[in-house]
């Protein structure tokens, strides 16, 4: 028979649910073996949905640990069980998938990864899901051929579809803010194209809120500009928005000294136009998931060969704490106005920097 | 000073109208010294747009033809009359470029270009506006250079944008109807781009009137689709509508051995997108003037070149004719239901066939 | 347990063997438990990629529909075996997905069709795979809704990447030619929009050997034009190619009198953008696979569920064969260079269409 | 006869030559009667193109600023005669037409502004040509009219293409540097969209040198990045380049609380598209004029309308300024490494800010 690798997602709210069908149904080297989450709707849904397929359901996620075979856990839960479960799981011998963000504090996300390192025989990753999108990919293959040369000017910017309701208010406390939470993709991205290895050079942003004036209270805005520069002559600028009309508009280009590619610059839903009186119009994608769906799934189907085969990860943990300092310093630049500077070793420079830490 | 040549405009309909703001305002090399109209309307305008800058003013055709000096007149008033000006005018020796068409009827059509072979001083031309855009002109000059191979396929298609009044109704009792009337631009493109001495094989068409009932009395429809084979092994097909919801589109590719080019297959009003909740949105295009407004203003100036410096037409009358008797021969497989077929020198097959002239 | 419905497939050439990936990893409410192919290379490629999750492996098409619990059969071998095997399968008492056509043979389908009746508890289905297209789900949807008004004209196209080699050659001979064998695909979709009792009034069809010269013995072309008008004022116009140098571009417009929907009319592989010296660029899907994978994905699931559930089928095998015939007789009219002509009932009328069947 | 406005252009260099050619030809109420050039060169050119139709040749900008009846004058030389030509224009009671920019000395141009203000009879005007784009005064429109709520984050490009030479770096010594030379123009169309009264909250920019290092000794970069941030909660943030591979790549977004409007987001030179085995490929605008030509030729008109009949020019000659201002702040940030702010009243605030002006 073959051999499947044993799995067991801790979570089921709207993510989570969606990581344990994918692992159930879309991932065939993988076996969904359990289940867990404190709340009782989230169990009731998984009695219909997973049990009858064989999934053990559990409220407490160190019992879910306990089960037999585990190999390795989806951490999905709420952002503050991030890091202590990943932990756990890490030091139970598991390989762990943990959601993004490990915590929205830089420090808890170091420790992470501290951890993470004393198992290098452990799968341990983010989730950083456009890393698997078949558009990013085919982008990074043409930039790694050099096809536009040498990347020189990064543009991101994650844009969400505007809410009818509160809930970009709600989740600002616990989500880091704008820039910790949506931007931490674009500067991922940024990472990525640039090389893991740049260092940054300087760090600004600014914001407002238009639409959620209840973000301020967390230091939070609806719309936030930031550029971070990078030693060596690389630029990256974000743009992260909680307002869009038209939908989830993500989108990042990535200007070479010899050519330019851009993904999803044209969004769309799919291949359809409507003609009509008003003109010529397209839907787009409305949420995350809408636009990145087959990116979750091949990431879970990836993550599942590199623990199955000790295969390489295709991006090391370490990025995505970096990642999470440099959201962290723009939120931080947002909120007091202040441009921050680094040396070329990535120390903080001058009194105004102290806010900030070592990038 | 500078030598211009002296223009007279026959008709200020609203083609006419144009013509002569082209010919007063858009084009250096002319001077708009006369212009005739019967209508008083169109006359009054005249008073205020024309005369104030020197043009003369005419009701009567024939009394404009005499005034002295024009070298130049542009036939633009109602289709019926475009021949018979058209012949006076070069029995007059002057250049003439008429509106488009020369006659809804091939014979008189014919006649025309009968007269002006008897004068090849003088420059005659019919007004394919198309030939003058820049867009196509990119196309064919790509085709030309090989770009795509050997044309075979070419797919063509005139729409107009509904109207919620009669106004096509009325249209097509003196329009000829619409292959003779819409599909003839295609057409042309087609000889064109496939040779000007391209014989036709096989003529079909078949419509419906899906909004204009009132168009079945003059055997005309609103949607026509229609098959025209030439020997040699290439195949044009054609599209109009009188109905298009969303403005004027008018679109063409060009399929060869080794590539295609599309002219308008995207077509926008001007470079901006508007995103909102229902998607993302572009107008277009709502006119045939809108569309090829750049078109008809290099049209006067290539017009006025060719008659200045004795220089080539960039196509012949011959073609225009030839245009128009296959527009024709579709408007009556149309009619007739039936498929005609032709030989390699052009001339109708079979008892079918009969009802055709020589292609 | 969760039940699954227990699928055999018949075939592992190209398409056989991406059905049995499709139902062994992507069809969560199937499982896969029999294949069978008369090659060894086939029963090979089994061993290694189906043998070890359990599937077992037959040369014999008979004894596989022996195989005990066997509920659906894919059948998905050589064309000429699909309605043998189609037929066998059903009075076995198994559900039947059969690849399409069928048959080439518009009396051998009708054939399949006829045994399907006497089994109306099983379902029997034919893999028109652009029905269960994500773009074109939305249009119908769409259409259905009335935002086009009523569907007038329909244009769709089946254009395949050109190959250097003579693959189309050889392929023309077993596959029907390009209006049955591509253009069906349209034929299809012009049913499903008009309505699947639309009745054929009349048939027209050209085309060209532009690059496969070897395609004229088989009485094919590389490229062909078709129209099809239907009783009620609707008209279907077709074109199938196969030397498209940018890819696999299907497409479809769908004309209303309030609006036009169109389908990938603005191909694209994925969301990245190249702009380079030359212009802006971007790629296309480059096989009918590329365009249409997720769409066979859900073939596969639906089928599953119609028959785990007694669920109704998403369009009915009749329309399959109606789609067939009209394929032949517009490859007939290619053949001939006559238009056929129907009565209201579909009869053929004339001496020129004795040569067709009734549709 | 008709009135014409008498118009002299002072300076025959690329541009001023196009504006020669828009008052003699494209511009129906102006009449070109002067122009004058220190180069010979310059004279030789117009000795054959402009002096047949009558216009009056000058090597000395004094004496063609006595040529008799002048009314309006283009100023259209070199950069460091703007100012000095437009005041002495001014005074002689002459309507100005100064190319961009007054100056690029903030107190020469504030100078200009000053004597302007004192012959309020006079239209004093500089040239933003994308003020007369057709599709930034629709975005404008639309936005004016409330179609996507109150405009909040204004991005905006100016991109050249990449030159094989040093004409850049040279460039830069008169131009000014890239904020003031080529964003200067996406500051306007900010202050246009988010009002001319718009207060500077904060300032700051990044750039580097990637492929013209002989930038850096003019302080000078070839990409740069800066975000303005205004009071009341609006954002502008501007990228400009001297390297596109692909062309003249100026965009626009403006995105307000209910809706986005793009200006070429996806730029196109014309409406062919190119299918071939690499892509689908489009070619875009080269230069600045090819863009904006008609902009050019519509600013002429309209310049010349205003001075007829004594009408309102669409902007104000302080916002220049103003934009300049902006611009020259950029650069200086970008210099300097700082941010700077500014208080509510347009301000420098803090030590770091001295070293920029008052906005």
């Amino acid at each position: 028979m073959v051999r499947k690798l044993q799995v067991a997602v801790s979570g089921l709210g709207r993510m989570g649910a969606r990581h344990a069908i994918n692992y159930l149904e879309r991932t065939p080297r993988a076996e969904l073996v359990a289940v867990c989450d404190p709340d009782p709707k989230a169990i009731a849904w998984a009695k219909t949905r997973l049990e009858p397929s064989g999934v053990t359901l559990y409220t407490s996620f160190d019992e879910m640990l306990a089960h037999p075979g585990i190999e390795a856990v989806i951490v999905a839960g709420i952002t503050t069980e991030h890091a202590p479960q990943s932990i756990k799981a890490i030091k139970a011998g598991k390989h762990v998938l943990c959601e993004k963000p490990l915590s929205t504090d830089v420090d808890i996300s170091q420790g992470v990864l501290d951890v993470a390192k004393q198992y290098p025989q452990l799968k341990v990753m983010t989730g950083f899901s456009r890393r698997f999108d078949q558009s990013y990919r085919n982008a990074w293959q043409k930039a790694e051929a050099g096809d536009i040369g040498r990347p020189v000017v990064f543009r991101s910017q994650t844009c969400d579809k505007y809410r009818d309701d509160d809930y970009f208010i709600g989740y600002s406390k616990t989500s880091g803010s704008i820039f910790v939470d949506a931007s931490v993709h674009d500067i991922d991205l940024a990472l990525w194209f640039f090389g893991a290895n740049s260092i940054v050079k300087s760090v600004s942003a600014v914001g407002t809120c238009a639409r959620y004036q209840g973000l301020k209270q967390h230091g939070d805005v609806d719309n936030g500009v930031g550029i971070v520069e990078f030693w060596g002559g690389k630029i990256a600028y974000f743009y992260a928005c909680r307002m869009m009309a038209v939908g989830q508009h993500d989108m990042t280009e990535v200007i070479g000294t010899h050519g330019k590619l851009t993904i999803n610059a044209n969004p769309t839903h799919d291949l359809v136009e409507h003609h009509e009186a008003s003109g010529i119009r397209r839907e787009i994608a409305q949420t995350y998931w809408d636009r990145f769906e087959p990116a979750f799934v091949r990431e879970s189907n990836e993550f599942t060969e590199a623990c199955l085969d000790d295969g390489a990860l295709p991006f090391r943990l370490a990025g995505a704490v970096q990642a999470l300092k440099i959201g962290s310093a723009l939120q931080e630049s947002l909120r007091s106005g202040k441009k921050f500077l680094f040396d070329e070793t990535g120390h903080p420079m001058g009194e105004k920097s102290a806010e900030t830490a070592k990038l």
